[in-house]
């Protein structure tokens, strides 16, 4: 039997594989997961052509920049609620992470999305029973920062 | 010299062709202008695979509503822009929309992003000499609301 | 024993003394629920020199137009949950009134707040077993649309 | 003629005047400023009984903090203006504050509104020509977040 702190090791492996290899729309914008603990994760991708949207300054889309905010906003509330994954059989940890979903975001779009790769972080406010809330930041490579996000989401 | 009307018309194709084909990200979304007259658009997207972002439940990924909320709110604010440009040169014309952008985005998920094919629209709440309000929403084939969002875009 | 509509009737009754009388910032704003049935409530209030925010222009304070769009979004919430109050006693109803508090409050000040008399309004977007969703909006008494917002409450 | 330092200090001091004494609703709420440099503002507030707005719980009204994260975030956009007003007339800089107004707030409840003294603060995510973005906290008096928000001001 693996113990507590095997099982929460586990347990992120696997919510790094899903966010970065299995929900499809995030391969569409080739996220990595580059780092993720129970406190919460970081995501980065790179710039690529049929990720703009403002073809007049050829800045990252709008969509793109929400998509990754309330990606990483979804895998930090995930990431929060390991600890209640203790002694939970493999269909109990499953039925947790498939219920966090998002109920509202804000983001707000600072300065133009150029660069060449960007990183978003998540950072938790809150974790309820019922409700997490999120605050987000994206930088590009050179640390200038592009966006900031706030969501709310279900984990209970 | 075209007439007014002639030139809004023109303008209109013009946005039209902006948002569904030259915009690299709205490409990848596989978004169409169904509608578009200065008072506001509509767009619509088909389900694909590659747009899932909950894997237990197959639907869509947030970041592709809150994308798609993201471009029918900026062609509403850009289409509101259209009676400003009478009179205007072509590249005084092309400076007002590149000009366009989004400030902020708040997207509240209603119901899970369940159906074949999405449809989008926007309302002007407010267009000021510097910033437009947006309110738009999706619903699926079946007419049921899936998401709301506000906007707040740059238009001067 | 009451039926099911004179019981009805009298929680309506109890929740427009509640916000009305009972919550004493609502008092301070002088909050009047001007109608309130199961489906949604509006409430009126009179400028008054101390709800004035900008002494330049003499407009509301953007925090008197926040304190009534929450609190009518609170109302239209707490309005969508008399159905479930059929055949509870009266502790269990208090208790399901109690639990009602914001989540998060999105506000859009469209126009400056000018005027002699603002009414407020709330519309149910979602009300799911855990979280409502309600779009406000704010008029003055001529009918010029002040604000608009979104609340998420806790409903379980 | 003053230096641009002692011109600077009057303005912030100005600025605080106008905040603490001169805004009706500010003084409903009982807002001291208690920190205020071109950097940002803090403010606090006493707990009172006409402030409570859920009666089960007497915890703060949601309105009074969103009125007191508008304060501060208004505030704080205001002292992020002070380096423009170098070198203008009375006229000039008055002008300059008066334009000063939020465009939207976004506020997250994060814990019941429960202590004896509240404190918020704000700090400038953004501040463009025409448009400033601030995020605001407020804690009691035994640290505890409470609340956080974010606001877009236009300031020019």
């Amino acid at each position: 039997m693996p113990s507590l702190e095997q099982q929460t090791g586990e347990i992120i492996d696997w919510l790094h594989r899903l966010y970065e290899q299995r929900l499809p729309f995030n391969r569409v914008l080739g996220i990595e997961v580059t780092s993720l603990t129970a406190e919460g994760g970081t995501m980065a991708f790179a710039m690529r052509e049929d990720l703009v949207g403002n073809v007049f300054h050829r800045t990252l889309h709008g969509g793109v920049i929400s998509a990754v905010l309330d990606a990483v906003g979804g895998l930090t509330a995930s990431a929060s609620l390991v600890a209640r994954t203790a002694c939970l059989s493999e269909e109990e940890v499953g039925a947790i992470f498939a219920r966090v979903g998002t109920i509202d975001l804000r983001v707000d779009y600072l300065r133009p999305g150029k660069g060449e790769r960007f990183s978003a972080s998540g950072r938790i406010m809150r974790t309820g029973r019922k409700v997490a809330v999120v605050r987000m930041e994206m930088h590009n490579e050179k640390a200038v920062l592009v966006a900031v996000g706030t969501g709310t989401y279900m984990v209970g």
